[in-house]
């Protein structure tokens, strides 16, 4: 099958650090194309791939130097598709709702996953009024907000079963991995080691936009022999910071639309105690592969107990329900499925 | 004459305090229906115009409480624009580079207003790849390095000849009005103000993005006996701000594309001592309205013979040159001359 993949381009296909977007959609292409799949990548020109890449700008946005115009730089990208468009059998977009009107001009089949929260107001008119793009959600929890999308499919993210190993003995702290922002709720986390005597260890990026928050209420927090904050990491420490962690904390405020790091906690045979939520309840097996929490007292307790988990457990359930072939077959089906809406219909009447 | 004007949700048509292009949007629509034309404006609900107004979301964004999605509401807007474009002869654009992907499906004639600064990298590649987008200058030097792009016109933005009135004779203070913002250089007023021994009244908004900037620079600065920062000013306090003020200082450090307020200065006969740069040059006639100058020991000197020149002539440079009957006036040839080359070719093509 001929598949064009649209990345954002805020990081590279992979990103370099933090970026879950970007991340998936390199897991997905890598593996269509191992699949003996044709796949285009249209992306950021510092991306590495094993599909054609048609890179889009010099460098991906978030690490860029100079001030750069994302609006620009992703129309410029969605006309270039539109003008490849003939060479694809689908097209798979990771930048809703930028193509939105440049997709409406498209005879191609395409699909739309959506990777953001979207629980904003203003999106229900939107998606009322592009209410012929077919989207994707990556947890069912995703979609309550926005019945009205014309929804096509849940498919969970997933990683190569490579990527990351077990560790079937775990290690002697707590780790967090994320972004420091309120809905993350990071001072949880904090509570919940200090309260179990146990260390914690942050890995943890500060958008500028959170920057005030994280002086302000989260630095103080850090003075403490129990807390260490490592910053951001990349993919190769992610084995050793996860694998040898008691458990990953996942003390979420806010409707999580995935949780990328649940499943590559689970991945190293790490379990979870995460905060009811959004995807949560869809990814961790509660008591198998880690506990679903709604307070912090429970949160404690549950960390406490948390190594009497089987970390081969995590590893089975990552491997059963995560991998990126899994992801890769899911997507396929939806592929097939769209081409064969698409193609008849809207040739005829173009 | 059938005319949309599509205007930016950022302020309200015309904006409650600042905001210069929804300001000259307003002043443009009203000139047009005053001429008789049949004028609809897509703009914020709290708008308020002589058109027909096609409210697009409750209010005006950048004074909204909540967050909002400011990409999913202009993209509503231009969706229901090209809804329902067959009931315009011309529509008119100040939304770029939003409304392209849209504009490339329309049928109807259109233009767009540049109001921004075009000097950044990534607006090459754009502007080529929408070359078919007829696009309109505010001032020529505007243009300078957006060489690739359509112009099809340049129109100085104008004032009805009754918003502001002349003062016949001027105060005793210098006068600043904008943004706080690097570029605008408050600080070289402030500068030539105590170098002068006169009063400066400095009436300008801080967005979030320059606050810090704002505490770091400038707040120092303004803890002198002659400094007064009295904040963000509506229109109807400008009548008074600057008509009683002896010259309006406009040091300007970035290719400004049109700059509003030196015109609301000769409105009310008051003179102009700005810093050479942008459309200063088209603005300012050196040694009749103002004096232009490219040094802060020259804008100093010209800040204290800035009372030798002639008020009348201030107002009158005005009068001839920036109303918005004159505006509007240009912007009808320009609909005149793209509704005659678009509508024949593009409908038979359809």
């Amino acid at each position: 099958m001929r598949v064009a993949q649209v990345a954002p381009l805020a990081e590279s296909v992979p990103p370099k650090l933090y970026g879950g977007t970007e991340r998936v959609v390199a897991y997905l292409t890598d593996e269509l194309v191992r699949q003996g799949h044709d796949v285009t990548l249209f992306a950021s020109a510092d991306s590495c791939t094993s599909a054609h890449l048609v890179p889009l700008c010099d460098r991906a946005l978030r690490l860029s130097s100079e001030p750069r115009d994302t609006l620009a730089l992703h129309f410029l990208m969605v006309e270039r598709v539109a003008r490849m468009e003939e060479q694809f059998d689908v097209i798979h977009f990771h930048v809703a709702p930028l193509h939105f009107p440049v997709a409406r001009r498209l005879q191609t089949a395409h699909i739309t996953t959506l990777h953001g929260r979207l629980d904003l107001p203003d999106l229900t008119e939107l998606y009322q009024e592009y209410c012929e793009m077919r989207v994707v959600s990556i947890s069912n929890a995703q979609r309550t907000p926005l019945s009205v999308a014309n929804w096509f499919g849940t498919v969970y993210h997933g990683l190569p079963e490579t990527a990351l190993r077990l560790h079937e003995t775990g290690g002697s702290y707590f780790a967090f991995v994320g972004r420091i922002s309120p809905e993350k709720r990071v001072d949880r986390a904090i509570a919940i080691a200090k309260a179990c005597r146990i260390p914690l260890r942050i890995a943890a990026k500060v958008d500028p936009v959170d920057a005030a928050y994280f002086e302000r209420d989260i630095r103080p927090l850090l003075d403490d022999p129990l807390i260490t904050y490592v910053g951001e990491i990349g993919h190769d420490e992610k084995d050793a910071f996860l694998g040898n962690a008691k458990a990953l904390l996942f003390p979420i405020d806010w409707p999580e639309p995935f949780g990328l790091v649940m499943v590559e906690a689970l991945a190293c045979g790490t379990p979870v105690v995460a905060f009811r939520g959004g995807s949560v309840d869809e990814i961790i097996e509660d008591g198998v592969t880690g506990y679903i929490v709604e307070n912090l007292e429970d949160a404690i307790a549950a960390a406490r107990r948390s190594d009497t988990l089987d970390r081969r457990a995590c590893r089975a359930s990552f491997e059963r329900r995560f991998t990126a072939s899994r992801m890769a077959r899911d997507y396929l089906e939806l592929y097939t499925a769209v081409a064969n809406i698409t193609t008849p219909l809207q040739r005829a009447t173009s």
